[in-house]
């Protein structure tokens, strides 16, 4: 049966699995030391589109696409789609899920709508709602800029704690049918806010909504760090990397040894200029599907707790002298 | 049993009820008909703070405490928060509940995400995964304006068929405690575009919407139109309104004895300047807390289809040329 457990947290009677998923991503992501293992590589960021955000929409659409085919799932049969991005009224997921005519969900939870998403998509799996779930996200690096800094042809310059937006989308279907992943808990996050208000230190902002979901998960499933092969947050980079290594050890753990970043493990930080590294909810999401998912399917990861961060900011909130609260949402995936 | 029912439905086995709820609005609508109903007005639309998003904020977070105390629940009983509003990156929901510090899903649905937000508060309970579940939403005539259309001093023309953004916040405690008022199912709307580009005409835009998912509803539960003693959608608005019955007809059905539109019913048309009606993600939410719940708890109705609407827009896709899609999702409220 299926539980509440601890505080913030759900432990799924019979498992949700993760069947399958599709990445999608631009140039720049294709160079990075991942580039070899994503689904899709436009050498054209527009992917043919007018607009940064029609070409998000694309993505997410194409995302999708790819982890229906390769399970060989009719979009019929998926009974509900949960979605998200960056952008002002999550336009990209509007634009992109339309062409599905998927009864669908939008969220906004920032860099961390993929947890948020794959854990609506788990537990609507686990109650029986329905035998198939897509969970996609997405961001772009032009969209991004565009809503939340400068124009790119303003050419401004970056300080060493910025992120780069990740151009990409990451779609996960999840079924009551077997597979090699499975869901096995998923702990919510809180509204963390330490009254950071540098938007372009976002890893700083978003630190300490991780270590407070990363150790509420630890608590609620009665685990230990080193329970987890890996810890794996969402966008943290660099510096978010350290403060997040500091708080944790106040709280008495210890996760330097099993803890990865997919900022951190998108981009060459000394080859891309990518300064603190990569960021946005397609930066997790295709981290996921491309290089995290097939190590916990081939058993060389047996438990890793995803984790995606997001700092909850707007434009607006940002002018208006608003701190930049964080949350982070965190999906037990262990090998079976 | 929960189950799957029809395409895109979802019938309870053990229904959640809708415990309490509370309404905040400002003055405009504290002067309409509804005006006495409310549980809070404030006679200063800035409700205390500096600005118009801090405003919304505190309307969410005085809505979900009105919900809370009214029910005798305290806020570390409520095991997950689905909130959301119109603003970029749903700032006024972020602001808002950080204070009540419940783990927490951030959801856009544009003005469907009360439907949206009840939807998964209700999954979320049916399916046991904690006692209690709150669902907000907001929307405030400052932030909308300044968000989608011109700053208030502009004081540009109002087309006939625009509508004016509802100040308000409504939120609902769900559980499985019983109470007069349960929820049955759930209808999830798929997004529907007609290509419409005008974001003075929301009703238009919203209307398809609206049709797709009340039909979808009637086949997915095998009930005819009148099985509803009410069918209630969310701001569609006069222009709307006569759409969606035009669009019912066209599949056969006929709603117009039974139909009620929560922006046609916020405002006097007449005397208060409000041309089409009221809209926003608070219009549908404070008159369902204010105006409908207490007639299903009466027994005054027995059944009622509450059907919010949303146009999935944002001012880029706006100024980019996009139409502006609609969604909506439909609760089946009913009597006990």
């Amino acid at each position: 049966m299926n539980q509440p457990k601890g505080a913030q947290s759900i432990s799924f009677g019979v498992s949700p699995y993760l069947l399958e998923s599709g990445s999608v991503v631009g140039k720049k992501e294709s160079e990075g030391p991942l580039g070899n293992k994503f689904d899709r590589v436009s050498e054209d960021d527009l992917f043919g589109e007018d607009t940064w955000e029609a070409a998000e929409g694309t993505m997410q659409k194409m995302a999708c696409m790819l982890a229906l085919k390769k399970a060989g799932v009719q979009t019929e049969k998926v009974r509900f789609l949960f979605g998200g991005d960056l952008l002002r009224q999550g336009i990209a997921t509007s634009m992109g899920v339309e062409a599905l005519q998927i009864p669908m969900f939008g969220l906004f939870g920032a860099c961390s709508t993929s947890g948020e998403a794959l854990a609506l998509a788990a537990m609507a799996t686990a109650a029986d709602y329905g035998d198939y779930m897509l969970a996609v996200t997405s961001s772009h690096f032009g969209s991004a800029e565009k809503e939340f800094r400068f124009p790119l042809g303003y050419a401004n310059q970056r300080p060493l704690s910025s992120t780069w937006t990740v151009t990409g989308s990451g779609a996960f279907l999840v079924g009551k049918e077997k597979s090699h992943v499975r869901i096995s808990g998923v702990t919510i996050g809180k509204i963390v806010d330490y009254g950071l208000k540098d938007s372009q230190n976002m890893g700083a902002c978003m630190a300490p909504a991780a270590c407070d979901t990363i150790i509420q998960n630890l608590e609620d499933f009665g685990r230990k760090e080193d329970d987890y092969d890996r810890i794996i947050t969402g966008d943290l980079g660099y510096v978010g990397q350290s403060i997040l290594f500091d708080l944790v050890r106040k709280k008495g753990k210890d996760i330097k040894g099993n803890h990865m970043d997919c900022g951190i493990l998108i981009f060459d930080q000394k080859t891309q200029n990518t300064n603190s590294g990569g960021s946005g909810c397609g930066c997790a999401a295709t981290t996921l599907s491309a290089y995290i998912l097939p190590k916990i399917a081939s058993g060389e990861w047996k438990r890793v707790l995803f984790v995606p961060t997001g700092a909850l900011m707007s434009t607006v909130s940002f002018n208006e002298g608003e701190s930049v609260p964080g949350i982070a949402h965190a999906i037990v995936l262990e090998h079976c």
